[in-house]
């Protein structure tokens, strides 16, 4: 059977991909720290559940294909307290940022086209942007100047007349670089003169740790043909599971085109968008403080962690719950095998996400990894011991 | 802003499309009867709801990639009481009927390749379908004929060199065909000798009125390269808003590469797919005996009612809750708009989708509509005949 040259230039999730591995040795009794998954263990804010539990219909009916009412109308007094006027009509609710970046995607791009993407980046952006025949153009970065992407030198040499959008992740993942003010109007400029989309995928915007105000590109108003925002609750309320997100863009004749795909695949979850709504509806500043608190107690765990391991570099991650980490090994994909398979201590091993699949270019970032910050400090803190035993074995393996 | 030629060719769901009108007949206080949506008002078995609400986690973590394990040995479990033996690797969960279809042509389809599907066939196969670049080339069939499809003399001709796959919809949307065993074989044979994916969207499986068993393509173990099952709860239990489905194949390449985009949109919504394992789990013949008669009762009731109207033309539906009529009107498009915004009969209106939408090529369809019978039988009763006044109503306006 012939499949689509575009899946076949595809790969799994690099995030995902040493699953089967993760149950042989769960089986075989390892308790495995996972920090290759953005699964927090925060308690996801009951008032999700109990939203869903007084669901008062007797049918389970389709939501309104560009969102339940209650949704949009609680996601827009988010923005709104943010300080971002945004319609209902500018809101589509999609199954998590997933379903919004594919949905766009299907929008924008077709065979040949590119999307400028500083690396490392979300592997899964590639996945979405190849089945539509376009690829990822990257912008390097350089780890030692800490990822930053976001200046007319680095981008404008990769602008092409293919290029159709600049896609940027802010608080970034894997980076955890958080764009300033003036960065991020550096991107609106180009943007707007070089008539591309900036799509922004801004979910993980209250998780900053150096005081920085929760942003988002919707604070242009000269930018409403050119900016798309992705959003979710899966970061913001611990609530990855529940599938809703959204496409946010006062570009009406992008949110024309998106409604047909949107209509073509009916509604969104009913209930997950009830159990939203209630979240945006109830969750005040508090609530966003601590979580943010409880991330930077473990961003800073995991960083006094890694210093202790000989050889590791990073950069301090500003923002997201990720770090990306370059390890004294000739290759993590092999030394994931050695710590799944071969390794353990005192019962323990350790995944993370290896770094290749967060670059376009084959062979880099061989070397770095992803690790999630997104267990409790005690957890992480071993989690990160083991690692740095488990490169000692690898290594002292190769040398034999 | 530049966008996607291939979102260009695509239209809004012409079965949702009269949304707007629909709220402003509301407004001005009409009572509408929708019969253009496939959304029962038969109550979600409560089993659904219950399992969601005992979840006992407090985090709403992601599902696994290929889905709840729950979910996946329940649907293996349901398709081994019908009769089929498939394996939980050969199931996808996904967001309902609608990611199942959008997965597949995402690993099968690209520019220039062609689907055969005969017409007329649900809308938004031609949404998915045109997003990758391909497109959909129609088998055409005859209203006369129970619009039958399902032989060497009508589907061969239309097979060339970018023929990727036949779809079909048994039992049949819109025409309710329901296909017979000597059918499903000459299919099969089809697929098999032209080397064809067999795509089968069988969500309508239970819902058979000439006491058929349900029946599935996953019936040919010579077919297991060529057969893809769509399927989903949102029919079989009345529960459309719970975005629960399935890819369901045996052929192993495939799966490997629909499990890229599963795992790059990560997972489909996690309570959903709970409460659709209890749906699963729990279900017994007798339940499906009940809905399959209460859809009967409306099915003869809606046949009925439209025999009164003067000039209208159908084929007797065999399952699903469709039925395809040709109206005596110029177009079905235009009755719409003028029973949405200027007729009543004691307050009624009346809603259906249009015909022409469930064709290929333009015009065709354009004085026939679906009909969903969805609703009690009495509601289903009044519709009709609100339709029978407005076709009156209109064509009197016509002549003026």
């Amino acid at each position: 059977m012939k499949f689509s040259s575009r899946i076949e230039a595809c790969s799994l999730s690099p995030i995902r991909k040493f699953g089967p591995y993760l149950a042989e040795a769960q089986a075989k009794g390892r308790n495995v720290y996972q920090l290759n998954i953005g699964q927090p263990d925060i308690e996801t804010p009951p008032v999700f559940l109990a939203a869903i539990r007084n669901y008062g219909s007797k049918v389970v009916g389709y939501a309104p294909s560009p969102g339940v009412n209650a949704y949009l109308e609680a996601a827009q007094e988010y923005y709104a307290r943010l300080g971002y006027e945004v319609s209902c009509d500018d809101i589509l609710a999609t199954y998590g940022g997933s379903e919004a970046l594919q949905i766009l995607f299907s929008c924008i791009l077709e065979d040949g086209d590119e999307v400028l993407v500083p690396e490392p980046y979300y592997p899964n952006y590639d996945t979405f942007i190849r089945v539509t025949g376009a690829t990822i153009h990257p912008i390097p970065t350089d780890p030692a100047k800490g990822y930053r992407f976001a200046t007319r030198e680095q981008i404008e040499p990769h602008i092409n007349a293919h290029t159709r959008a600049l896609l940027i992740t802010n608080p970034g993942n894997p980076t955890g670089v958080v764009l300033t003010p003036e960065e991020r109007r550096v991107l609106a400029d180009i943007a707007k003169e070089h008539n591309l989309f900036l799509i922004s995928d801004e979910v993980y915007r209250e998780l900053v740790y150096g005081g920085q105000k929760p942003s988002s590109m919707l604070e242009f108003p000269d930018l409403a043909e050119n900016v798309v925002v992705i959003d979710s609750v899966s970061k913001r309320f611990s609530a990855t599971g529940a599938r809703v997100g959204a496409i946010i863009s006062r570009n009406r004749e992008l949110m024309g085109h998106a409604m047909k795909i949107a209509q073509g695949r009916l509604c969104a979850t009913t209930l997950d968008q009830i159990g939203a709504a209630a979240l945006y509806r109830t969750m005040t500043p508090e609530y966003y403080d601590g979580v943010r608190a409880e991330y930077q107690r473990r961003r800073d765990a995991v960083e006094a962690a890694l210093r202790k391991i000989p050889g590791v570099q990073f950069a301090y991650p500003e923002g997201a719950f990720y770090v990306m980490v370059k390890l004294p090994v000739d290759d993590a994909d092999q030394l994931q095998y050695f710590l799944l398979q071969e390794f353990e201590d005192h019962g323990d091993t350790v995944m993370y996400a290896p770094g290749d699949g967060f670059y376009a270019e084959p062979g880099k970032g061989r070397d770095e990894v992803r690790i999630a910050y997104v267990n409790q400090v005690e957890k992480l803190q071993r989690a990160i011991e083991v690692l740095g035993l488990g490169i000692q074995a690898y290594n002292a393996r190769q040398k034999q």
